[in-house]
């Protein structure tokens, strides 16, 4: 990506209110973060002074969102597309928060070569959600990339979660629930125990859409499945616990 | 137990109506079926000429209950207590049962050589949730056995539901979502891929109680995770699902 390409990118973009103080740059060619990062940000514990790794950040929303909620002490973006790490970057320095989130260009495969074992103390994702060959792929290569397994599988990501992480660290993920089983025995596989669980379920009559995982790396016992987050009262009209997120 | 115990434990046992056209036997001093029983015959399915197994019947709560909704063509209930057995013969008995339903004392862990491989079509369960050393062991000797991991971990009844399922079968158990993970990876250790799953909530605001799974042998894939299942509207009101369970 050239000099003239980034400034481009960065002029054709549009600034989105995070309703938190903090503005993000989002851009029609590129994958925009849903609610679904929103769902994660709340339901990850960051606690003071820890650091943390976003991996595949996109355009950076995890970072932001987890610096503003979380005195945590650093936040670090990881994520291919170099478009995106553009506008994460411009977005960090839009919102003066160069010293607490770096953005690195990188392939989730080789994180632990680029920040060596044991780095972090959270591992944040919002991976792609299809394997390879499940359902239409999007034109859009950046979409395509966001959505389907292209790049790195769900055994890549917790390959190098696992290596990244310190000794009971934590990772927290949002995935489908199609997925389940296979999510929990690949965490396990690599050392990662599930230790909390929340379904999140567009109506309260409804099949869920989303799943929230926390694992624990060198752990393995008990899971605490917590209430259903449910996401509209009826069409239209956010659930009050959806409501207060947004505030 | 000989003939003389047995009569009196039937005399001493009282006649429950189960709603359904059927009547069953309950004894003060044994383990009473409870309302996962009764999710779980709702949530298994049994189609037309199958054969099927409940591994710990207890008092047969479960064949009775699928022998009436089904059109499955034999029930089998395997028991290790004594005196659940003659409750639950008595109770076949007394609702001329007999050529659909045969109970067998015996141990889950060595169900593939009393029954044989490949020999029933579905494998349904209501195991101890608790694990040997987890909370408080109940005084009654067969409560505990019931509650507490006492004869049978969950792991000799994945293998044994493994060998005596025919490939393709399916095992539908109720647990506690505490213990899912564990679950899902021994399911999978032998075999047994989760396919479907749906979480008891108590309230529609509290967190699950309860897990209904459905795995199949020899498969691996989706799940599907169904719409919660809520047991009460308020305290006392069940809900409009859980009364039409008991219509």
């Amino acid at each position: 990506m050239t000099e003239k390409q980034a400034e481009h990118l960065i002029n054709t973009a549009a600034l989105e209110d995070l309703q938190n103080g903090l503005f993000m740059y989002q851009h029609d060619s590129l994958f925009k973060f849903g609610v679904d990062a929103v769902l994660l940000s709340r339901f990850a514990n960051v606690k003071k002074d820890e650091r943390v790794l976003d991996a595949g950040c996109g355009t950076g929303i995890l970072p932001l969102l987890l610096a503003a909620k979380t005195n945590g002490k650093h936040f670090t973006g990881l994520e291919i597309q170099e478009e995106a790490v553009c506008l994460a970057r411009e977005s960090v320095k839009y919102n003066s928060l160069e010293e607490r989130i770096d953005i690195v260009c990188g392939d989730i495969k080789n994180a632990s070569e680029i920040f060596g074992r044991d780095s972090f103390d959270v591992v944040v994702s919002n991976p792609p959600y299809m394997k390879k060959d499940d359902g239409k792929k999007s034109d859009n290569a950046a979409a395509a990339l966001a959505r389907h397994e292209l790049e790195c599988t769900f055994d890549d990501l917790c390959r190098e979660t696992s290596r990244v992480l310190r000794s009971r660290g934590r990772f927290y993920i949002v995935h489908r629930p199609y997925r389940l089983a296979e999510l929990i025995i690949t965490l396990s596989a690599y050392r990662l125990g599930l230790c909390r669980m929340r379904l999140v379920y567009p109506f309260a009559d409804r099949e869920p859409q989303l799943v929230l995982l926390e694992a624990k790396k060198e752990t393995s016992g008990d899971v605490k499945v917590e209430k259903p987050l449910v996401i509209y009262e009826k069409p239209g009209v956010y659930t009050k616990e959806v409501l207060e997120m947004y505030e």
